[in-house]
């Protein structure tokens, strides 16, 4: 950490933010120039918030310099994480992964029907929520228990992985048996007690970008996960609120690069929730493969204008089969491969 | 709902849309000009998606008329909601009442030295946290269940009112015998089993707005509790997330008014959080309080220099006792009145 | 125009609406529901604002229908606008086209470089400012007038076209002689004096999107110029100003399917300062094809380490030559050609 | 400036950045802690970018410590600027000032009715577009110079300062004898051409905050005016960009107290523009007192139905004058005066 002295500090308030500094953790090494002084924080105390040195009497200015995270940094795992699932699909590796299915699981027909069309397609994961948390109380709640069976048995049918959304600690043993990658969404990025649980837990996390947050606090909930021991966790962009309205919310594409060269962990796009638009979503689809992403979310529906939630930014099946021939295009355009 | 058609749609599809309307629950009423056809759905149907129409064949534009909140809104209860606690202390009525204390609870001696200051100066509520949400997994996470109980006892000791944040719904039984107020945190805005649970609590619950949630989505989470049949919501604003940077959120105090209008709730705001600097905490508090707040929320520490978390925010007892002389001239000016 | 009177409104209210809409230029039908009355305004007065009936006795909402641009409307022109230029390059067409340089003209030897360089990689336009916009009064400030003989001779020389910024209108007739495409940047993007004025020359125009600017906002500044009969618009997204600071803005990739979807002009990505960052550029470049786009804007300088401006953003040649042929691929995925 | 290297970097990278810093003229300290090397670059070089910085091999961050503005730093006058009037009118002192009127002249009625309205309640200056930039071409564009002909006139009568917004250089000697005050619009503040004219007139400039400025930002476009030798220039909040459309804009209220921190410049308040709805004006106005604005910007229309731009969110005349006395109890709360 660095805090700047304003030039007008004192000799007695450089002593009291050195002083302040020390017992934070740091060794402080001092640049006195003409202008103003400059005290180097040096270490990385496990305890301290720059806004603290910030209200000291004499000081200018306070920048935290290391990255508040650690394993979920580049240099924890400069080759690159790559999550490995029990039928060998990989996440983070050459091939850019596919999940894809209906935003709610709506009855064992629905579910298995696009399971078979989302297989036909190519995806390796069906999606499907059992869990709905909705923003209006008078809204479908979802499935729960009975949504998770169809979606296991569906899967175990068809040869596809399982990726469902937990909302609290109390689902995950509930849904432990049945899935194979625990999807923490967007609105529970920075539910922390619910990170904590789930790195202690012996299955991969997909966790999604809140809509407001930054990348660092993305990096920094991994964080959490990863200093439980799971180290299998796969990052989501699904875009941010901005001022913007004609979309839902703004994608932001230029997070997978970025995600790329600050951390080792696998990033998605969500081109569905991204947009919220189902013509938007090709496009977008498109640009987070030519981006560098290492796989996509996408909802499909047998029947859009039926689904329970989300129609409009669902898929239609033969819309999805003909998104996956162009995403093959790209992806060959950029070195990967797709099945 | 207003769906107007585009120019050029033909009568197949408007008759389509009619239709679909039609299923969906609504009744519909059809204006064709010489320009366009504009459909009104007229009615109240509990689920549905104005963005499933958009993607219909030969749509222009739709648009939702009513608000998606029915209790929360003003023409529910057009007098305002007044939340009386078992002490006569009451929030939404003429007075501005005072939630005050450090961040978290750190001893016995730090929360009721607190207590006492902010009680002399003039709040009528202690605030502090047991459960701590830290966006670091490496910062201090709270007392938990002891903090509880000291809170209790000096709440009890100094005449105040306890208000704690609940950050998940296994805590609620928890904390059940020891907190007045029920606080749900930002993050947990949008964390609707957690809502849902709390409203079917027999105790007042004090609602913050999300970072990125806009006055709508924060009156529809309010929904969720009153649909339980508890009606003791008090909301706040606490600052939302803007490209500025220089304070930690932009303080919307817009939110006050617009809300005073939209909503019979009690509205209170948070300087503390809303700007993350203790210097401003001053001017925006007035702020509030002139814009037409029920109440504040102010982070007070005994020492703020030595505070586990959010100290840079914290006012010294000192800077608190001297602001609420200022606010009390504040909402003498606003025709309110101020312990 | 829609306007939803409340429930509660009174017929007198009604009337009163319904006489101000008429005096306005509206026809005006009504439908009266049994919850609320609907009225819907049909034509399209010149000159009125939706928030004017909002603040009317006894209104609910107010939703504006139709787009407030015509011109710029995709249905103005279905088939989509293409630019032709003096050489035969057209934007807008089937290919991609590529407009690159550095951010700004230092010298003739940097600019003539610059030139060879670009055209050698397969760019069609080359990119160079004249007179420069910046933020702080201390920085360089442009070559002026100096700055475009230079294009126009070294543009001659290499065959390629020249775009340049316009900052007010006093340069329109200095640039007139060397420049073949009109440059409108982000800040003057609702200068609606200058877009006047470039709505009746004779030359091209390209429209930066403004960092705050919805894509609505940028089509009705298209219309500016549209208005005055110069249909030679060609729009440029270039990052949109968010929350997130890793990057300098945040580019927003789905305003290319949304603008190509609600307007017939081409529609270019410029990831230099949509991104701020040299890494981030080659990825978004090619996010940007992927997604739909007619062309890019590229930032490219002999050696970005001595750029008098936006040296951290720009390639260098031999980047820029990779990334040319990387984008060749991806234009070929989604059936696109580039030179 | 700071430059911390990476954990890794070399000796070689090391002085390579070293040098760079050098020739760009700063002084070099170095800090070789066990873990990283830091260099503090001291001095301050007219022109340099961080971010050339950031791409240097071995670099991990790069961080700007002093404000890249001077003249606008509240070092540079610690006691405060006041902007004098001919009349002997303060802004900047102890005295709150208002500033009213309508959005557009649009008759010698009415803004002699305006005027003579506004002084009774207590403004000091007379608002009044003559240009108006309006966003749709089909709207109203202002009376030019025989609304400024009007404003003087009505102005020189009522004994009111003018102030009106000037939008091009070529205005600035068009309303030189017009106005006491050049108004800067939000969409002008990086127009730094028109900037720089304005430092070297001879009279007071009012700058406008833009809707996507940072605060540091407004300080550096007044760091243009004030370079060129014209140090009556007072700031202006009137609503920044933000995902929340209830209100037109959000009035950043705390840029309020950031900006009395950072500067000696006084700092107005607009209400009207920040909010875009008359009925949140008056709480907006009195925030804004509380919070420690210099002044206010209020829109009054004698006729706000039929005003021909923003009527939304003007008020009508006895609303101007009956929040005129609530402003003068808060402007006492907070130890200022009022007419």
């Amino acid at each position: 950490m660095i805090v700047a002295m304003q030039a007008e500090a004192t000799e007695e308030q450089i002593q009291q933010v050195i002083e302040r500094l020390i017992q934070t953790g740091f060794n402080v090494h001092r640049t006195t120039g003409s202008l103003q002084t400059i005290l180097a924080g040096v270490g990385s105390p496990s305890r301290f918030d720059p806004k603290d040195f910030e209200l000291l009497a004499g000081v200018g200015d306070v920048v935290r310099i290391s990255a508040p995270y650690k394993l979920a940094g580049k240099s924890f795992r400069p080759e690159g994480t790559v999550v490995e699932f029990s039928n060998g699909v990989k996440v983070g590796g050459n091939q850019v992964v596919v999940m894809a299915g209906p935003c709610s699981v709506e009855s064992r027909e629905q579910i298995l029907t696009s399971a078979r069309q989302v297989k036909a397609a190519g995806a390796q994961f069906l999606r499907g929520g059992a869990f709905k948390p909705r923003s209006s109380p008078y809204s479908f709640q979802g499935m729960g228990l009975e949504g998770l069976k169809l979606l296991r048995e569906v899967g175990d049918e068809t040869g596809l992985l399982i990726v469902s959304e937990v909302m609290e600690i109390s689902q995950i043993p509930v849904m432990m048996p049945y899935v194979d990658l625990f999807q923490v969404g967007a609105r529970n990025m920075q539910n922390f007690n619910l990170l904590r649980e789930l790195g202690v837990v012996k299955k991969p996390v997909l966790l999604k970008r809140g809509i407001a947050a930054t990348i660092e606090e993305l990096l920094l909930s991994a964080e959490y996960i990863l200093s439980g021991g799971n180290y299998g966790v796969i990052l989501c962009e699904r875009g941010i609120r901005t001022f913007e309205t004609y979309t839902r919310n703004t994608m932001d594409i230029s997070a997978i690069p970025v995600i790329k060269k600050l951390s080792h962990l696998p990033i998605l796009g969500d081109p569905s929730h991204g947009t919220g638009r189902r013509e938007q979503v090709g496009p977008m689809a498109r640009a987070a493969v030519a981006a560098g992403c290492d796989g996509l979310l996408i909802e499909v529906h047998p029947n859009p204008d039926k689904a329970f939630s989300d129609g409009a930014q669902s898929l239609f099946p033969e819309q999805f089969s003909q998104l996956m021939s162009e995403l093959r295009l790209i992806a060959t355009a950029v070195n990967r491969k797709m099945q």
